[in-house]
């Protein structure tokens, strides 16, 4: 690893690197995910999907397959009853409960290739695609349209005949493909412009991107003759499956009960439903345990990407590199069904900055693509790639230092943003200075190589968490809290828990518990676990403690006043307490039962106070001129994480998120042709990076605690994948001489863009 | 049913009778009992088991097993380490560390045919057989004891070698099979017998009987390289099996994780571990998970039953039927290790009855026998049987009705019991008479039948129990504890919830939650759960009113002291308070994140003031004078239930109780044959009563409510188990005129002792 342990020296075991409780389970095999749940008498079940971009639906005739022997249940858009059109949060996101019963299953038209049109529960899985055979869905194939800018004409193929565009200026008069407009303003732009030295102004687009999950998404449901459901699910939220499934089939949320397998990556993509609501219904018409699960086909074309944009940035600076105004207008992917994260987008846009006048406009646009889902700091890398690209433009221009021309604009302690929220303490100019002071930075770039250099932000949230703490009876102490664990949260949660208590970390067995057995989570999402169930556990862990302090002041028959708890142990408050000897969780433990009974402690609470977190990356890369082939040498990401309670797993977020973003840069779109059916959906063709195409990502942690929690957490798991779109363009410009303004700079793209350039280049 | 609703006008859910919630589970086969977990790559294990009623294990010899293809592990007392001598509950009884372990598995000696030997785990059934049959233990065989009165015999082959009677007066001066003596006193019985008009002395047997759970025992165990384990198995107490396991095997209770299956009977039997040391330890050597599962011969030679025992009893009474002195003794069978459940047994003897003077002595004696469990108040049904047996023998020689008898003598508010405590509110007159006032008593006993009485008292308990209440989005609320549900507890919990909470009973889901996800709860046992956990399940829903009525506070904008809760709502506690709407649990939950959170509730406590239960049944049989066939004609069974929070499950408690008492009496026995192994260790050659052989059991409720609970909870499970044995006894005497002193009274043993009469009633 790239950087030393983290000895703060206020904490014994905040800032060590101790194993993760999951880690043996998962290199041995021996965790299960979501498709090695079985049930005795376990159904099949598969999706018929559609085959079409946007069609009308006429008749669907699923009685063959009905017939078919071995075939127990099939269900179709009549199996789901309607659903209000209500707005409802789903993870990082809002959807409208109307459109998701019909993106689980098609309704009145299909509108994008793979879109669920009927489902079948069958004894072996040959019987069941047999029976999706046999079903017959008579369509009337309608006009499709796959991108922003077409969707957005006045006489593109109208995907939703009710959709008005909200906010709209002025009000919309029609009916369009454009859900929403949003706005954000502060100050006067074009008095900003108006007093610039210098403007810059350009287009960029960006496109649809996959999270890339390892684990397909797969489920078991099993329903009750009466009324109870159990499900095992891959997921980020099950307490979200749990309501997504109760309200889909109209159930109570207390019938249905929720465990999350272990989850083989997430990255936002595994907040929504897709197979959950379908197993249950089969379930419930089959009278058997139903197993569904999806092929990586299946995942490309039905689950949801994070969206493509068009992105319009507009810089007027003066001649020292202070921003005087800037614009931005993202148009953005929403997919089949309104709801991208246009908003965040936008918010994010220039939040890395102290500017006067700022003016953003995000539209939220759908096509017959895919219902786009969350994928790390939603939205935020996209308007992010278009402001940060500008600025390196504006650097070159100003001949200024990258970081020093964002140094000279960084956000601090009380800059207001575009979108309202007046910074508390933050760590963008903190950041700039380490990656400034980092040994990559410092180190002179090598022949052949160009670097660039990109920042980036993330509000990071926080919301509703339950937490419980049980002493067992040897003193040994399980922490329960109900988030899955993607990026080594138990271990994070157990160091806070045995920092607190002053135990040691392998004293406390850290369980993530199902649905039934702990109170609501929100979604592992938004960096929000270490930081919001964090205090969830820390609070319950306090609660604990004040029970044990209680049952040391019964056993001595003092006040609980009179005690405190140090190092594992309750002890005498001071000598007029008393003289005893400390009394250890052990022993306490020990005569639970003659001081109350079992010693439990609880916390639940809606965390606010969530501390923004900043990045600046560092690209070194070097662009083969005959292939387009990029080589990126060396990468530093740094970041303003707070505290970080387990450094390595803080590295691993700053790591994988800046692969990710790398692969979103440099390779990785949905390509659909003309039929507008996806054309690459495996990763043979959809090209995800892999460890041989990266160097080591060096990190540097920019410990900046968060005021608002006890150690100073902040969410660290969305902003790494927000620079490096900008980070390698910019690189590659830098490179090259030639900026490319729309991703990715895959190979075919850039060496197209070389050998354009190429005459030009000789001649000059 | 016999009994029409309990309508309570105080209540509006408690007294009333709806579907159990793991009822459609059991019905359709859905329910997942402990031999339905299964893990992929799961091997199997199997117990190799002692041919020998008593021996020496000189040697043991795995190495062939080990060398066998597909056997991936072999453990035998060398893989556990050895254990203090230290006396821990399990259960309703107390076990010694020591002799559990050795219990397990066979350590110097085998001490009864069917301890376990050795135990290997291979990848399938037929070669982890194989592998038992090539492991060579060498035996030195010993003499060996089956029965109490032999195995107290100075000259008795000796079991331990070290154990020196406890409580012996005086001193014990050398070892024997007598592991402790004990005393109750109170008065003085010389004086008592001294002024008796009339004094009975008689000495009566009774055998081993097993619970005869339907289920088998059945365990999976995972252990992972990281040195955690995760157990699925079916207990009446999931933190007994881990605390057993983390004590065996020398390992934290954080590091175990287990979780309960549904439990087809347990009655007591599964109070201790047997299978689930062995399986993690398989486990742990062979990397995988090991599922074991026990035959029903291995049940019967290999799990704990209760006891026979030998007991002399002497009554003295005037002629108005006042008991002035009574005497027990009690030498009960403790199995191969000391732990008898002789001081239950002492202390129920007298317990139903107001006596001045008392004097009861027990015996805990060792024998070539399985340890003993628990079965259903432990001990008391063998003391009952002697004592209730006396007193109709004292009612005849008095010509007084049996229940006159019981009444003038009966324990009331504020008796002494001979074991110290004075009891508060009880129920013993008021069942008594209820048992008088019955239909059953009041209708004339029809020809060629003839009628017993007899009563029964058992203490009941409380202990440690944890539970939680955690609303869900919609207002629906889980209630979460941490007792295996055998006789429709979670019913009863979720009728208390709901009477607290004042919303349906259907809106609240009672569930079981694992070790991992609740705190820590003692066995499922002792008449407890409804009584205990339902306190702390009531105490929970009691922390989620307060946190309600703060919501709603919060959302007025008033005092919390300001709101009150009713019918499931939050309302303004006066005018005074303002005028508001009020606020439904739904749409408290609707807002919970505005207002704190996640919205839960907690309690864990260890409960006392358990009420004291007391029974009295009826029972008219008919004996055929030829084969010695007793036909039970009517059995009605009345019971002080305190408050019956789910009346029919109240009713199944007294039935099954009642109908396992019968067959006590009149059927099941250990035989042990000459080489002291078992004869009859099956349901075709130990005779449990099935539907066909008995009446349906009536039953009459008697609610005298307990006042140190909310609801008035007594336990219920264990009372209806005692008086069946001297109820069937006594009849038999009266049908008869021979009074039988040794159970069971089966047909072999009545038809002897007929023809052995028949002489001398001819020449009558």
């Amino acid at each position: 690893m790239s950087n030393p342990p983290t000895n703060n020296p206020k904490y014994k075991w905040i800032g060590t690197r101790p194993d993760r409780p999951d880690g043996a389970d998962k290199v041995t095999g021996r965790a299960r995910f979501a498709a090695d749940f079985n049930l005795a008498g376990q159904l099949i079940g598969k999706v018929l999907r559609s085959p079409h971009a946007h069609a009308r639906i006429k008749s669907i005739d699923t009685s063959k397959a009905e017939a078919l022997a071995g075939v127990k249940a099939v269900v179709t858009s009549r199996d789901f009853p309607e659903q209000p059109d209500v707005i409802v949060p789903a993870g990082e996101m809002q959807v409208n409960l109307r459109d998701v019963t019909r993106n689980i299953m098609a309704r009145e038209k299909v509108l994008y290739e793979g879109h669920a049109v009927a489902a079948v529960a069958a004894t072996n899985e040959a019987i069941a695609k047999q029976a999706l055979a046999l079903i017959k869905v008579n369509y009337e194939v309608l006009p499709h349209v796959i991108d922003v800018a077409a969707a957005m004409k006045p006489n593109a193929p109208l995907l939703h005949e009710h959709l008005m565009t909200e906010g709209a200026k002025p009000a919309a008069a029609r009916p369009s493909n454009i859900a929403k407009r949003i706005e954000f303003a502060k100050g006067d732009t074009a008095a900003g412009f108006a007093k610039a030295d210098v403007v810059i102004e350009r287009d960029y687009t960006t496109q649809a991107v996959h999270q890339g999950y390892i684990e397909p998404h797969a489920t078991l449901a099993s329903a009750s003759e009466d009324g109870q459901v159990q499900i095992w699910s891959t997921t980020q939220g099950h307490f979200q499956v749990r309501g997504f499934c109760a309200r889909l089939l109209n159930m109570e949320t207390s019938q249905i009960r929720v465990t999350p397998s272990e989850i083989g990556g997430g990255f936002g993509g595994k907040t929504v439903v897709y197979l959950e609501p379908l197993a249950v219904r089969l379930s419930q018409k089959s009278g058997k345990p139903v197993k569904m699960t999806m092929s990586r086909d299946d995942v490309f074309r039905a689950s949801g990407p994070a969206p493509g944009a068009d992105v319009h940035v507009k810089i007027g600076a003066m001649k020292d590199g202070r921003i005087v105004a800037a614009e931005c207008t993202v148009a953005m992917q929403a997919g089949a069904f309104p709801g991208s994260p246009v908003g965040p987008a936008c918010m994010c846009s220039y939040a890395c900055y102290d500017i006067d006048n700022v003016f953003i406009v995000g539209y939220d646009v759908v096509s017959n693509r895919p219902k786009v889902a969350a994928y790390r700091a939603p939205g935020a890398p996209i308007s992010s790639f278009a402001v940060e690209s500008t600025i390196d433009l504006l650097a070159q221009q100003l001949k200024m230092d990258p970081i020093d021309l964002r140094l000279k604009n960084a956000a601090a302690k009380g800059t207001k943003t575009a979108y309202g929220v007046t910074f508390g303490t933050i760590g963008m100019v903190e950041t700039l200075e380490a990656a400034k002071n980092s040994p990559h930075y410092k180190t002179p770039v090598k022949p052949g190589f160009a670097r660039g250099v990109a920042a980036g932000f993330w509000f990071n949230v926080g919301a509703d968490s339950s937490a419980a703490a049980h002493v067992g009876e040897d003193g040994t102490v399980t922490v329960i809290s109900g988030n899955p664990d993607i990026g080594g949260s138990r271990a994070s949660l157990a160091l806070m828990a045995a920092e607190e208590l002053g135990i040691d970390y392998d004293k406390i067995r850290p369980v993530i518990a199902d649905t039934a057995s702990i109170g609501f989570n929100f979604v592992t999402g938004g960096s929000r676990v270490t930081f919001a169930t964090g205090l969830a556990v820390v609070n319950s862990v306090r609660d604990l403690i004040r029970d044990l302090k209680g049952r040391a002041a019964k056993t001595w028959g003092v006040d609980p006043e009179g005690v405190i708890w140090e190092n594992g142990m309750a002890k005498p408050a001071g000598s007029n307490v008393g003289t005893f000897e400390p009394l250890t969780i052990a022993q306490l433990a020990a005569t639970a039962g003659k001081t109350g009974g079992p010693i439990n402690g609880h916390a639940q609470l809606n965390v606010t106070g969530a501390g923004p977190g900043f990045g600046v990356h560092i690209c070194d890369l070097a662009v083969d001129a005959d292939t387009g082939i990029v080589t990126v040498g060396r990468y530093t990401a740094a970041q303003d994480v707070g505290t970080a309670i387990h450094p390595s797993y803080v590295e691993g977020q700053l790591q994988g998120g800046a692969v990710q973003g790398i692969g979103w840069a440099l390779n990785e779109e949905y390509i659909y042709n003309a039929q507008g059916r996806l054309a690459n959906p495996g990763f043979l063709d959809y090209r995800i990076p892999v460890a041989s195409d990266l160097p080591m990502i060096e990190t540097v942690l920019v410990e900046v605690p968060n005021p608002t929690h006890p150690y100073g957490v902040r969410g660290v798991g969305e902003v790494p994948i927000i620079p490096p779109l900008a980070a390698v363009a910019n690189a590659v410009a830098r490179s090259t001489g030639i900026r490319m303004y729309d991703l990715p700079l895959s190979p075919p793209k850039l060496s197209a863009a070389l050998d354009a350039a190429r005459p030009l280049m000789a001649a000059e």
